[in-house]
């Protein structure tokens, strides 16, 4: 062996009764409501994709991710490199999913699709050996994981629903900073969370400080984050921060790249956080060198899985950065993962972020496993994932997918129908 | 939460039937040749330490650590810190383990005691599952191991045996090159071992590079690494890195301290390997901002139990770093160990250290599990580590600890009754 060959992979071993010996991709739609970001607005309907792997003696085993069609195809690629393969061989899948895939794919798509396999798979060896995911990734170190509120600013409806039936919205209109107070007010009363996540960018950023404040204001004591989506130049976000000294435990993605978050860092009162530009383990190096992020959001779908993201976890520990856990639009498949890898891992620092309030109530799995106590989840306690498919709730979303003929997410080309000025370059600010 | 808050570890959720319910901590001494380093003379016994941990429902799972009185006493704080909590809660265990040591304790101590009850537990957790060791740690990628022949100067006999009869040795002397080149020949032959490594530190730089160039002209194909344990200066170690240029695949631990190493890997043509200056995570991020080493020695002793080491090999692979394997003095269940861990780290890029040929006629498992063939140990295949005690042996081993009043390894002492004036002041040269 010498550094640096990377063999193509080898035989396999395979233990004849969890060998996989079938997969189903089934893409699905379900209700968003308007959500507004720094690149536009959430469209009416969200694209994400569930993951059935079944094996030669009959388990079942879950995983979701987000979807579109490039997406769809990478994961047909990656299922039909499995096939055969042993359930607890997973780091022989990823060899042979990346194998699979085209060589020119970002290391990020390829660990997205290794990582709704790799879920599917662990949720089979927690049914196979009567144990829960966590408990397969070293056990919890916490019972519950805590999450933090997720405020959007947002439209009080959808504008354009293309024929399809309204969409009920509980939430209203939040605009301005009394509208995002009020929104955390509900979704505090709703949820229990003990932390505060406002997504920005959409705004000018004296206004979104003004709501910083508003919240401050209505909730002395809870942690609070701005995300911005690097809407903002170096030099604004530089003012940002000056001007929310005291006010933010993190600060999100300010501005672009390793270089101008290593520039804000340099100056801000506050740790800055990411989910944009350290987003697989190919950026971690640069980012240290240039003191670019404090805290990092993993993400399992993103960083390959959910043992990648407890590797993450160590890397996080060992150069003295923070780790949190960043969300999508996502369904309970995800929450039940993210909820078993977040409490198998010491380095989480803080509480995770999560889409679920806005998306729950359009659930794939059966409820009752997945409850948010004071803000946090309990680790469910059924083997695998503990969490069931409900596949009349599948079917009608499948069927949704069907109908709205999706193709890829397109938050600026939905706002642009409403806006036709409207530009989603950035930094906006 | 908050980042770098510390809370005490939670109430546990525990699984009733595979909770550990006793913990056997036998100390052994088993013979080891007088093979010459940098700091003496191996002691006619080593001092090594088997674990036994059970659970409730009657499952046995194995350990195995280095020796010593202090270290004795850590591993007895840890047993008792562990009892009654689930075999699937490692990282619990770690958390437990570090919070009944004392808090003076270095990351390697703490790391060692861990390690020894982490892999006990996923030995049980094989046996309890129907697993291998390394499908709980995600598969293999590899069937076999490969090791690389470790040879040593040494003396043909035991000077001293204090009254112990005479322990056979078939390897014979081995003072200079020729002595050398035989002795490998001999372990290539009974081994098929596929690389070389020579422990260095014991002659003059000079004599020892005569002893490299008689194994390259010996055995042309085989990759060559030289070991002298931070025997020498800066200057040293630099001009015998220009000395053997394109003869060695790494250069490992020529000299002590992290800034050290950085200046002779900044001329050096060769990669520089350590075991000595990066023995834990807190050691890595100073060693990639000195460019001290290019490939870490992993040991699952010294890095805190299998887990971690695949977590170090994410690392090596997100920084660029080559990956080996470290060992002491040993028997087959950390063999065992080894062997599993190495086959489940896709970041393992060069073949593994092991002592196994000089201490292997001694072991304590039962013959059949661990076998080399070309070089490399197939991984074993039955549940667990997939290797079985042999009871008498243990007693055996265990009865001449006790004769032997053995307390700490005292390779130096041992040297000195030969040779008053020895010093293991280093570096020497």
């Amino acid at each position: 062996m010498k550094t640096g060959t990377t063999p193509a992979p080898a035989p396999l071993h395979t233990s004849a009764d969890l060998t996989i010996t079938d997969i189903t991709i089934t893409p699905i739609a379900f209700s968003d409501p308007p959500l507004l970001n720094a690149v536009g607005v959430h469209e009416p309907l969200v694209h994400r994709v569930v993951i059935e792997v079944r094996t030669a003696n009959g388990l079942l085993g879950l995983g979701e991710c987000s979807g579109g069609r490039s997406r769809l195809e990478n994961l047909a690629l990656g299922a039909n490199a499995i096939k055969g393969v042993s359930v607890f061989d997973t780091t022989r899948m990823e060899q042979l999913i990346n194998h699979a895939l085209d060589p020119g794919l970002s290391a990020f798509e390829r660990a997205a699709v290794f990582s709704a396999f790799e879920v599917a798979c662990l949720d089979i060896q927690g049914h196979a050996t009567g144990r829960t995911v966590s408990e397969l990734l070293g056990g919890t170190v916490r019972d519950a994981v805590p999450f933090s509120a997720y405020l959007f600013y947002k439209w009080a409806e959808h504008p354009a629903l293309d024929g399809r039936p309204a969409i009920a919205d509980e939430w209203g209109e939040a605009l301005d900073p009394a509208g995002i107070v009020r929104q955390a007010r509900k979704m505090i009363s709703d949820y229990g969370f003990k932390s505060i996540k406002l997504k920005g960018g959409v705004f000018p950023p004296a206004e979104e400080i003004e709501a910083i404040r508003a919240l401050r204001e209505a909730f002395p004591a809870l942690p609070l984050r701005l995300d911005p989506n690097t809407a903002w130049t170096v030099e604004t976000s530089q003012w940002v921060a000056g001007k929310t000294d005291g006010l933010l435990e993190y600060l999100e993605d300010p501005t672009p790249g390793l270089e101008g978050m290593g520039a804000v860092a340099s100056t801000a009162p506050m740790p800055l956080a990411t989910n944009m530009c350290v987003v697989a383990f190919e950026h971690i190096r640069q980012s240290i060198e240039l003191g670019s992020v404090q805290v990092i959001l993993g993400d399992h779908h993103y960083w390959g899985g959910l043992r990648h993201t407890r590797e993450l976890g160590t890397i996080c520990e060992t150069f003295g950065l923070g780790l949190s856990m960043h969300s999508n639009s996502h369904l309970g498949i995800s929450l039940a993962a993210m909820v078993h890898v977040a409490a198998a891992t010491p380095a989480l620092t803080y509480a995770c972020d999560t889409h679920y309030p806005w998306n729950g109530h359009n659930d794939v799995v059966k409820p009752g496993a997945l409850r948010f106590v004071d803000g946090s989840v309990r680790v469910p306690t059924g083997t695998g994932l503990g969490v069931e498919l409900d596949r009349e709730k599948l079917a009608e979303l499948h069927q949704q997918y069907l109908d709205a003929r999706m193709t890829a997410r397109d938050d600026t080309g939905y706002m642009q129908r409403f806006d036709p000025d409207y530009s989603a370059d950035l930094p906006r600010w």
